[in-house]
């Protein structure tokens, strides 16, 4: 596979930043990344402003980041980490991260991988004891390979 | 097991009751309930005191409940959920139960379930598309009961 990489360091091409969500980002392609994960809309651009202020109200107890193509100005990658104040471990945190997807024409580039350690670093800055998340069976490799192992199954009841 | 019930009815002890965490359940033995599950202390008063206000500046997005054994003042079951705001599903919600645990002496008695039932009630008023959890595989049959089926796993990194 074609990697972006810069043939003196064979490190990644600097061209992909990695950063907090901002508004503008909605005219960045955010919501049609989100949509390659599970159904994204319809939303409209208030709504969208009136959500992005409901989480920015949290400061770093809710962080949304994301990867920037600079090239092309699209976001190619996102994921977000939710941190949980618990009473016990001593009043310790944990950091819940949700909704990582990588835009399906930048895999393999290690996009998916740079998101989650940075928001295992946010939630580890943050003071959290642990940091955990939930996929397919599927995904267990990919996670491995970011440090993490499986602990736990996930339960769920949907309303709708 | 001998079940505290009503024999005209058949139905729970009506002196459970369950309810908000309130910042005197820390006199009830909530702590001593925690360390149930895992590790929960040592804790200060006023740790406890300022974890439970930056819990309470949250307000409906992240609601701990408790059932209290009225007859004896004790804290004998709990859980708690924290909401997630997303932009996908149309800026969805989604309900992330933990900690959910029941005193040894005082299980068999659907405490756990009724924990369960009452903060996926919250979830649905608080407009939630889906409610979630994470528990150990044993744990599986139990939730099954709560009406949530396995749809993942999880997947964790420990910082210390």
């Amino acid at each position: 596979m074609a990697e972006a990489s810069n043939p003196d360091t064979g490190k990644e091409n600097p061209t992909f930043k990695i950063r907090r969500l901002e508004i503008s980002d909605k005219r960045k392609g955010y919501m049609e990344l989100l949509g390659q994960l599970t159904v994204a809309g319809p939303l409209t651009d208030d709504e969208f402003d009136r959500r992005f202020e409901e989480i920015r109200s949290y400061g770093d107890d809710h962080f949304i980041c994301v990867i920037e193509d600079e090239s092309s100005g699209k976001i190619v990658a996102t994921g977000s980490v939710m941190i949980e104040k618990k009473f016990l471990r001593s009043c310790g945190k944990v950091g819940h991260v949700e909704d990582v997807v990588v835009d399906s024409e930048f895999r393999g580039k290690n996009l998916g991988k740079r998101v989650v350690e940075f928001l295992t670093e946010h939630s580890r800055s943050m003071g959290c004891y642990k940091v955990m998340l939930d996929c397919s069976v599927e995904k267990k490799g990919f996670y491995e390979k970011c440090g993490m192992f499986n602990r736990a199954i996930q339960m769920t009841k949907y309303f709708d």
